[in-house]
């Protein structure tokens, strides 16, 4: 079979061994696959990334074999391993939570060197872990469970009620996905702030009342010019360094600060303005069973207005061209990879 | 009526009118008043405070005249302004949040220069505020009021639930409310964190299971070597520069952290870390009106062990000393400040 294999600096199409069942696996096919945020983060950080797992005493082999990435899939029952329930039937349609239990030890599909991701024809999941996905859904929906799954997860984390006023700082796919799940739960007042005037279209088309440049208007200024009396909830869904400080010193007192973007390096801000104006911070990265599958079935039920965050399609051959267009924030919202074609 | 003065560097006692109840003000008579960490900090850092006021335009002036701070008090009633209820009477004894309204504009008692604080014979306080101390709790524990409220409010905040664990670094006053607090709640494991064995000492009396010197135990690994099964609740209660980016890296996954100590300057901290492990962090600095009376009410009905907690007592003349001895750690927990004497 064929899988994209990611080493620093290069993506190459190569052919591999498909897959084996162990017990209570099953063996699935790549229907659909997100290229999320974390994707791009461990492209443009994989000399560093290797360096380390070396220096802790990773076998150079395994670091050369390259990694196969995909954790936001939509795939297709091909065959079961030993001791399944078989609940579901062959040529049913799947999602999972990325992980996959080995021996006892759970491993992250689509970052972990030693297992399969979707960025490839075949791949396995734990049988314990699917969600057939309804009739009705279609594949490019399907794909979106995970990143939605994360919104789900920073606005249950966040505790935010009807009356706040939610800011979005940051309009890629997790931002995004913010937007649609507090659009769902009602939320009146959601400003969204972001450089790309594209990223800014989406915001709004997805759900935002207002979306700012943030050098033209500040996201606090537009929250509170309205003039609902409850609190302020940010999201941080930029991933950029200083942006942290930053939410610290403009935020008003009492404001609840989710923060969703993976930035690299380190953060500093002054902890006496956090205190004065008694502030909360959750930093969120994955989900709970039970918001992923809340996910596909907002997505199924047709509460999320989806499609405008699909802005791009591809097959493996494409993955290292659409990478390059992913530098430039205007290019993309969410690109889906099809390794059978579409 | 004589005051306790501070200005950079020096504490002075000098003359000064007692002051006249505006509408809806009363004059009270200082029984006692706690030193708390906030004035240390404000006595420490008096001259850029100074510096930065009058870059801010206050008039030089009100600076010169210094600052009577205090507001951890507990005073008597001698008379009232105009339009008050009077439902307490002359000779009552009360506790109140340090705010006074003056035209319509609420100021900090004891960290405003236009208004009197505590370390004096007599202050104003506002009718609306204030809490009748019960016959029975001494003038010691009365006084304490205000530092426990403010451990109950970190608690509250902290949303920390029977089965979890709790771990306090820096064993101050604020350290040991929380503490105090912990224990009135039924929290089982409460492992208290300090390099001074006068504070461990007293951390274990107060209701700490655990006082381990952070150097020699980790107070996150006494923590988690006790097999109950809920979540981390770390209160950063020390004040000092770098725990921040500390308790980042050596929480486990799932902690919520309460900063309750105001450091200065900056904290830095590695946001991936805390993002992966899914941290969640609150910043407190006062309570709430109805968590000052459950301060009062823990204090009255006998359910805190606060004897401990008072390890001097001076009179106003003393102030300039004791200021110098609570630099020690080693040397004190909280300090009450008999005007009158005791």
């Amino acid at each position: 079979m064929r899988a994209v294999v990611m080493r620093p600096g290069s993506f190459t199409v190569e052919e591999r061994p498909v897959p084996v069942p162990a017990a209570g696996q099953v063996l699935v096919k790549t229907r659909a696959c997100g290229v999320c945020g974390s994707d791009l983060h461990l492209f443009r950080h994989a000399q560093e990334m290797v360096d380390t797992a070396i220096a802790a005493g990773v076998p150079k082999e395994l670091l050369d074999a390259g990694l196969v990435m995909g954790h936001e899939y939509v795939a297709e029952i091909v065959s079961f391993g030993e001791g399944c329930r078989e609940e579901l039937s062959v040529g049913d349609r799947v999602c999972s939570t990325p992980f996959l239990t080995n021996s006892g030890v759970v491993q992250n599909i689509g970052a972990d060197p030693t297992i399969m991701g979707a960025y490839s024809e075949y791949f396995l999941l734990d049988e314990d872990r699917l969600l057939k996905v309804p009739e009705g859904v279609s594949d490019e929906a399907a794909a979106l469970t995970e990143p939605l799954a994360i919104g789900v997860h920073a606005v249950n984390r966040s505790g935010i009620n009807k009356g706040d006023k939610a800011i979005i700082m940051g309009c890629g796919p997790i931002g995004l996905a913010c937007i649609a799940v507090l659009k769902e739960r009602g939320i009146d007042v959601i400003v969204a702030s972001d450089f790309s005037p594209r990223r800014r279209a989406l915001a709004a088309e997805i759900g935002a009342t207002d979306a700012v440049h943030p050098k033209e208007t500040s996201p606090f200024e537009s929250a509170s010019s309205n003039t609902a009396s409850g609190r302020t909830i940010v999201f941080d869904c930029t991933g950029v360094q200083g942006v942290f400080g930053q939410v610290v010193n403009e935020a008003p007192a009492g404001s609840v600060v989710v923060v969703a973007g993976i930035a690299h390096g380190e953060e500093s801000f002054t902890p006496a303005v956090a205190i004065t104006k008694e502030l909360s911070f959750h930093f969120v990265v994955y989900y709970k069973d039970e918001e992923f599958s809340a996910a596909l079935n907002m997505l199924a039920d047709g509460t999320i207005n989806w499609e405008p965050l699909v802005t791009g399609k591809v097959d493996l051959d494409g993955v290292g061209a659409i990478f390059e267009e992913l530098e430039d924030p205007e290019s993309h919202a969410k690109v889906l990879i099809f390794p059978h074609g579409q």
